[in-house]
């Protein structure tokens, strides 16, 4: 609870936080941290990426580690809670070792992870995947912060990072030598809150297909005297292609599959359109997100199914443009049911739950090391002032995530 | 075909034709008819609004006359034929009888009426319903024309005619004294094209109920983790709306009925949406159109039910903003059994067909003056450069309206 208050008086600017990536607010909180894991008598050292680890040494050092982790930055006005909530818990957890005069028996390792709020620089997991050494180096020159315009390399530097060893593949984890990576997060969604649950045990991270600017060209006509079999009505032809992948949507949730669809955007030419015109062209995006490839390539492949059609039906032609795609990042079966079982064990009350958001997590679990999150309910969203997590919730999560590093460090 | 190649020659500024409305345009092309039909030994006069009413004398002046008009006017870079080939095709029939030496059983008048594009004037029929003496006295001073900024009144009066008349409620013609209004004019949809057919039997004007600003507000959310359950999303609730409309339009084209819909703008805010983003806002426009008041109804309260049900369904609200509401216009029922004898006996291929944009006709239709409309078949749409009719298809339309004229005033 002190730590949450000293981050919060330390990155506070105006309503809410900022913990700017490779910059002031991030470091204010690393060096908080760092010096509380240093009165905890934990190891801290740092890599070229200025991820912070903290560890506290278990009786073989040669088994491999648990790591918990999750990072420092927030984005601009932002809540005091995401991100940070997980390295607390971390340091909570050896705490409460050394509280107990107890050694784990292998080392737990707490990792303040950088950079990882896209708000800064739009890259994938940057800290992490410095961490694992799996950082693509034309991300070095090729991001740029979006308030700076400088690049991830210049902000490291800056700082005392070390771009050259990053770009030789230095690698501060080794993901053989990692026996699990553990990650508490608020969530970002109402569910815990809709379902009075403190905690969820997260399933996977949700994978994306997206096709942020696909349109739909057909011709105007008028409204009044088209009749609908000469009609090329590009709104009439993209609603049924949402519509249909709308039904699909409701389909798979029967079937118990994990699926978001959403179109975000959508709009006519405002230059051509009109009340009174059969509307020649229009613009819109898709964004499917599941953890589950097969239900992504499913719902991919009717939106191409339904275009075809959609477009044979109203003469009109379809172009989805560009796609970006990230594939879903499972959780390990048997972390989540240990958790389960320790859940149920201690009487806390969960739900499985998929996380939409990327997360840490996601790097671990797709370098290869068995990852489990746990959700923290939260009220009113994240990446806002308002983000709002009960201290009682924290506690909970806490002694979960603790009883798993427990039955993990026998 | 003179007199066509005389109106494009006068009128042609560019590519397009330019007839503006109490304009130089509309002018000229009304010096020219007017030449024509003292040509032919018709009385010519004109009314308070400028309307040219040219009549050749029937045997008994007494008995209502009938009536052939249209428009001369024309938008800005239109083409040559909207409008001026109804008038064309009054002088045409009434040539017939003068070069046959014969003489009709009552009067026929053909009309060349003012100011029926809405581009110029965005008003009711303004020549049409001045002739009727039916033109709401707050349009004199209310519209301005929409190049000049100058009011109704003002054109009227620059141009020799009487706005003080007008207002007082002068009428050039009684709808008692008229036994049918009929108005020959092109087809402004592909349909006639289509279906290879000259000429089409006009079943009514559409009348119409438009939402020009429609909304639907929900909440913004991330697009990741937020579960169907928990949006408040303003795409999907008002697809559900229009999906649910298309599909009535279906049905009640299956049964017959005569509509068509249109959404023809639709936007998400682009200050706030985004492909990563539930929308919480979309703005929309709606617009009904049938020749059948029941089904403008239908499909008006079966919007209203929609979007209740989409509101509760989505969680969002909508707002349809102000209605704008025409009536039909329907076509004289006795007129069109004869008209379509009248093309069996003369072996011209037609079909009945309705009228999507507003004609002069919608006027005396609605002021209780049995009124037929014929149109002939033209390519590539009208209000632009390339309309184009055949000089066959207006022969073919004439025969028709000829035949009809001649059994109307035996």
């Amino acid at each position: 609870m002190r730590l949450f208050e000293d981050l919060d008086a330390a990155t506070r600017v105006g309503p809410g936080i900022r913990r700017d990536s490779y910059g002031e607010g991030e470091n204010a909180a690393h060096v908080i941290v760092a010096e509380a894991a240093r009165d905890l008598g934990l190891d801290v050292t740092t890599d070229a990426g200025l991820n912070l680890f903290m560890t506290l040494p278990g009786r073989d050092r040669d088994r491999p580690a648990i790591v918990i982790g999750s990072h420092l930055d927030s984005v601009d006005n932002g809540g005091n809670f995401d991100g940070a909530a997980g390295v607390l818990a971390g340091l909570a957890i050896v705490a409460g070792y050394r509280d107990a005069g107890r050694t784990p028996g292998c080392d737990i390792k707490v990792a303040a992870l950088r950079c990882e709020e896209a708000h800064w620089f739009d890259g994938p997991y940057v800290g992490a995947n410095i961490a694992l050494g799996k950082l693509d180096a034309m991300y070095l020159d090729g991001l740029r912060r979006s308030d700076t315009g400088r690049t991830l390399a210049d902000h490291l530097r800056e700082h005392g990072g070390d771009p050259d060893a990053i770009r030789g593949g230095a690698a501060h984890l080794d993901p053989d030598r990692i026996a699990a990576y553990l990650e508490l997060h608020i969530e970002q969604a109402p569910v815990l809150v809709e379902r009075d649950l403190p905690v969820g045990l997260v399933t996977g991270i949700r994978g994306y297909r997206r096709y942020a600017n696909a349109t739909c060209r057909g011709a105007y006509g008028h409204s009044g005297a088209l009749p609908r079999i000469y009609r090329h009505d590009a709104v009439a032809a993209t609603v049924d292609v949402i519509a249909r992948l709308r039904e699909e949507w409701r389909r798979i949730e029967d079937e118990g599959g994990d699926l978001v669809f959403t179109v975000g955007r959508i709009a006519t030419d405002p230059d051509h359109d009109g009340p009174s015109k059969v509307p020649g062209a229009v613009d819109f995006s898709i964004d499917i997100r599941s953890t589950d490839t097969a239900v992504l390539t499913r719902m991919d492949d009717l939106l191409h199914a339904a275009i075809d059609e959609a477009a044979a039906g109203h003469g009109v032609t379809f172009d989805l443009g560009e796609r970006s795609a990230n594939p879903p990042a499972a959780m390990d079966a048997d972390l989540l049911a240990k958790m389960t079982r320790a859940a149920d064990d201690a009487g806390i009350g969960t739900m499985e739950i998929a996380s939409g958001a990327g997360h840490d997590a996601a790097a671990f679990a797709t370098g290869g090391v068995p990852t489990a999150m746990i959700f923290i309910r939260n009220r009113h969203g994240s990446h806002n002032p308002d983000e709002h997590m009960e201290m009682a919730d924290f506690g909970e999560a806490v002694r979960l995530a603790a009883g798993l590093v427990a039955e993990l460090t026998v």
